[in-house]
């Protein structure tokens, strides 16, 4: 199996924009054009997009050969859109991992959109319940803040996780995100500001969920022979793996506050890795809220079931931490275009590694890095991992 | 690389359907794992849903997991919904295939449905000009109909291809989809009869054009050493490969009836499995329209360019001509649900292997078998080669 990297990595502001989606897409195309500057346009040979929703949202579908005539690119190998809602743009650069991998492509364009905010607000907001199974907890007003407040309920009452806690999370994403030029929130906050901001289902406030943005993102990804000519710190993929359990509906589910896929999920990747929890420098992980966040850290073995909370209090997530969780921001400080986050947290691993962010959020010598998806009510756990020195050949079976 | 091979395929009847979205999920998985007895669920690592427009037609996305959920599949791999357009079923077949072939999945579930036919046929309908670029072509109704018909008026034109060659493609296809009791429509028909029906865009008349169906169909895909372990007639996947032209917007479109990235991509395919076009014993193709399947016998190389008019007319296109053409009815008999019919295109190649169809559409001795999809306004074409008999290592380079 070929050995696959990202060259190339851009990115748009991410916010409430005065942009179309396509305006969006043109602006991440050019950024990552940019900065692959000895890329012949020509060498891209497949295209993969990361989208969600642009059916509901911008009332288009068949979305990916639309960004290839934006973006001026005639695809001769593969090409798709991927939707795994929130998790939708990881699956496109899994997809086209798994093609560069096999050798069926040697370059491809991977790119994740979402324009949320439209005139039509009650439509962007109400096709939210759509992510879930609509009959039953979408009929029922069940849609994700409900979910993780619930999560955060339990976990609470069964860790005695505390309410400052989560909100810490929330501190500590608004501090990187405030040396994050993308990012749509850049002021940093305090807990008694988490805590002040107006409810949105106990116990969560609004502070502690990320928000409904507009934005995209794009990576150039190739074969080792190809990386080598276009870039001299090509990130390599060491791995990815995805884990659902068969329940969906909600009340098919357990208790709500362990997220046995992630932990399962974990595992999987680190065995294909060939790495501990414990080598993990950096961790793009899906903090679509407060809660997410505190149950990654524990199901993803960056400390014990239960000690998520403890974990954020004593600074173990920040940079100089045990694992610097989240510092670009995260979803709460970049805001959440599902199509276009997955994508976001792979830039953000590729600049992180070139030493290119500020230095307030620099994570000094990272050499692992790992990006975790979930999607829906946490169901589905979507994980890729990353390395800028360690080029080798992946394990992809079990 | 790892071959790989379906082991398994389910269908439902296509038609306008008194079932739910759900329905049909639960009864192409019924039907796909009756077809594979030996296989336990619990087998299966991955899980890809190819399906176009949930969002619109049944106000539902994230659709991937709620298949996982009403099958019962825990996915410990990777899963995806695929979409695009028209060819969202085949995307999903080739993301199992590399899935596979790099050892990341064993066993994979296929799954294609839509369900077009709802209370809100208004929607339905317009949703299909979301298609397109809809700001452009959408926006001034150009949709499949009068695209296909300007196709079919300047091949006319420049080749002298007449209305009545045009009629017999729906002929052949009516006669195959009458011995095939999934199709939509299943009455034989004649050139008269094809040329009397209601005009929809001049010169293509209502027989001229594939319906609004609902359906799904289903596959198990798994890599050699599980196939052999399943069953005794694996369908071995030989190679895909996908082509598109940067233009997607109409305007910028060359000669309509010039179909060059099909043309490309056969040529890719050909070259991938070792085979010339003369070595296809049966073809499935995207036969949308009329005169689809007339350009495609010309670009996929059965023919020289223009001569597809005489090629069916010739009965070439028959069983027992130089290449069987959609002896299972095609699109025009089978309708189009979008996401299901690559699907059922892949189920229709392995019942012929496997003899399990009516002798009067059977194509005896078959060995290598196409699958052509195209999306959109005939800009994207996506290719798929299997063969019975031949397990072979895929070249997947150039």
């Amino acid at each position: 199996m070929r050995r696959v990297a990202i060259v190339g990595a851009g990115i748009t502001k991410f916010g409430v924009r005065e942009a179309s989606w396509k305006d969006l897409v043109q602006e991440a195309g050019k950024a990552v054009f940019e900065d692959v500057p000895n890329l012949d346009k020509k060498e891209i040979d497949s295209l993969f997009v990361g989208a969600a929703q642009p059916e509901r949202w911008v009332f288009q579908t068949h979305v990916a050969p639309l960004v290839a005539e934006l973006l001026g690119i005639n695809v001769t190998r593969a090409i798709a859109r991927t939707e795994v809602a929130c998790a939708s743009g990881q699956a496109a650069i899994r997809y086209a991992w798994l093609s560069i991998a096999t050798g069926l492509s040697d370059v491809a364009l991977v790119l994740g959109v979402e324009k949320m905010n439209t005139k039509f607000m009650n439509v962007s907001q109400s096709s939210m319940i759509n992510v879930g199974n609509r009959e039953f907890d979408g009929a029922n007003g069940f849609t994700a803040p409900p979910f993780f407040a619930l999560a955060a309920q339990r976990h609470m009452h069964d860790y005695g996780t505390t309410r400052e806690q989560l909100a810490m999370v929330r501190v500590k994403n608004a501090e990187y995100g405030s040396y994050n030029p993308y990012a749509q929130f850049q002021k940093k906050v305090t807990v008694e500001k988490v805590l002040e901001s107006r409810m949105v289902a106990p116990p969560l406030t609004l502070f502690d969920c990320s928000a409904i943005t507009d934005g995209a993102a794009a990576l150039i990804l190739a074969s080792q022979e190809k990386a080598r000519q276009l870039t001299d710190t090509p990130v390599w993929i060491l791995g990815g793996v995805q884990h659902v359990s068969a329940a969906h509906t909600t009340n098919q589910m357990g208790d709500l506050s362990q997220w046995v896929a992630l932990r399962k999920a974990a595992k999987d990747l680190y065995s294909m890795v060939g790495i501990e929890a414990k080598d993990v420098d950096v961790a793009e992980v899906h903090d679509c809220f407060t809660i997410s966040e505190i149950i990654e850290y524990e199901e993803l073995g960056f400390c014990r079931k239960g000690e998520g909370g403890k974990f954020i209090e004593e600074g173990e997530s920040y940079i100089g931490g045990k694992v610097a969780v989240n510092p670009g921001g995260g979803l709460l400080s970049n805001g959440h275009p599902l199509g276009a986050t997955g994508i976001r947290q792979a830039w953000e691993v590729v600049m992180q590694f070139r030493g290119e962010v500020p230095k307030e959020r620099y994570v000094d010598g990272a050499e692992i890095a790992i990006a975790h998806n979930l999607s829906g009510m946490a169901q589905l756990h979507h994980l890729m991992a990353y390395s800028v020195n360690r080029p080798q050949d992946v394990k992809f079976g079990r």
